[in-house]
């Protein structure tokens, strides 16, 4: 059986960055800490992290960090508590979830609200963004305990399911359009367009498909308010989901530049055979909200 | 004199995470990029960039990126073009900013539309978000060009100027309220804290202030808009700067928990001595905005 405080050691050190940090997460010495990895590492024969900064885990170790997640849920599934010795004991359970900003900016706060989350104030939200394209990869380190993302194929070990499609507007603000003396989305590609980070290739898909070019120039503006308040502000143009701009459409402030078209993206729920009882609460809440809330287009 | 494209190889692998994508952004081979690297240590008889995944740069790489940055503002502002072998010739100069998110989902943006950016087409934003407590890295890295943080203090070969305070407000929603029945702030550490990320230290700050403990279990929402959806879903109580929730608390879906209270943040545009004329437009707008917009109270 494995030791499992040197896999607790393993993740923390890579969640944390830094052996240092491990240790004060842990409530343990630095040295204590390094003691936990090495003995792993003599017991396998091979390194589970690589020593750089900041320390990552090797595929090895990556395996092990996966395994640990899956087994960490399935004591909770069986009611099983935390080691006594544990620092976390008493801790609640840290729920890991890797999303797209849109969905967190839009539909998906009301679906971690599922019924019980609270009563037991047992659950905690860590929450992290990533694009939908390579939101997956999280998954597959074994970071995460669940994913919100664009592909519907699950990893190894996991499943997923449809859970609805984000659809997306082209818009501009009216100062932008007067300014560019801008026609629908004729010429889109010469002007400044936002975009939400370097993972972002929504815009690029968007007009590559319909003007034929990629964008001359763009603004990276990762924050899902801060992009829509910058296409107000006339910095540039850009996708919005339809459920974030409702307002500043009704009130003027955004200009749908193609009515009637939507660039709709499909969004599935990722998570392992292993889930315990209050992820599948979750999932299942989250797909309850998101199927009256989303679109529902595919199979 | 440096031959620039040795530093402009180093500041792509940094920027791009991998000799291979830097590659491909110089649209140069591979073996390109490590001969430049390579020529760069040679010279320089110690390296540049430590070679882990991904790579990042040694105390010496970090002091010719933020060189190269300076460099680069200098050139701009003196109107002396790019190379013409520069792939990045004809590419608009990019404006590299690290802001706190907040700043972002509110008074920013408006900011960043400074008289005369869209004119030539030749300024592209490139924003990254960081906590206002560590945005100040980013400038003594020479990752960022500009900087805003609650720091007053400039970094070695920069200025610093005040922009004004961001105030937050303590707030929950109605049925979080009733669900804890909540009597102001009285034994708020106990129940669910929302917080945007590690570095977030806002809320603990006001709980170990007012409630002398710090929150016993938080959700990490690393969202401007996901962290007021996730308090107006009830997920959790949080402070959230005024600008941001006005329309929320007079629609109700959000309630101060301390009324005629506001936790009050000092903002301070960060850039340095060697100024292009560009960013000091920009400069001079964002500060014209935030002192129209951010209460006044510093210096």
């Amino acid at each position: 059986m494995i030791d499992y405080r040197l896999l607790q050691a393993l993740a923390a050190v890579i969640k944390n960055g830094s052996f240092e940090k491990a240790a004060k997460h842990l409530h343990i010495t630095q040295s204590a800490v390094s003691r936990r990895i090495n003995r792993l590492e003599s017991l396998l024969g091979e390194p589970v992290i690589v020593r750089c900064q900041p320390p990552r885990a090797t595929k090895t170790g990556t395996k092990l960090l996966n395994h640990l997640q899956q087994v960490q849920q399935l004591e909770v599934s069986i009611g099983v508590g935390f080691q006594p010795d544990d620092p976390d004991n008493n801790l609640p359970l840290t729920i890991t979830l890797a999303s797209n900003a849109d969905s967190l900016a839009t539909w998906l706060p009301e679906a971690l609200a599922f019924p019980g989350f609270d009563s037991e104030k047992k659950l905690s939200f860590d929450i992290s963004i990533v694009d939908q394209s390579v939101g997956l990869n999280k998954m597959k380190s074994g970071e995460v305990m669940a994913c919100i993302c664009d592909s519907s194929k699950p990893v190894n070990g996991g499943l997923s399911r449809y859970l609805g499609d984000l659809q997306y507007q082209v818009v501009a603000s009216p100062n932008f359009i007067h300014r560019h003396q801008l026609n629908g989305i004729k010429g889109l590609h010469e002007l400044p367009c936002l975009v939400f980070d370097q993972d972002d290739q929504l815009q690029h898909r968007f007009l590559q498909k319909y003007c034929g070019h990629a964008p001359k120039y763009i603004h990276l503006c990762p924050s899902s308010e801060g992009f829509k308040q910058a296409c107000i502000a006339g910095l540039g143009y850009g996708l919005l989901p339809t459920l974030q701009i409702d307002d500043a459409i009704s009130a003027g402030a955004l200009v749908d530049l193609r009515p009637d078209y939507t660039l709709d993206t499909s969004l599935y729920w990722h998570y392992w055979q292993t889930e315990s009882e209050q992820l599948k609460s979750l999932r299942e809440h989250a797909l309850a909200i998101s199927r009256r809330v989303l679109p529902q287009s595919a199979t």
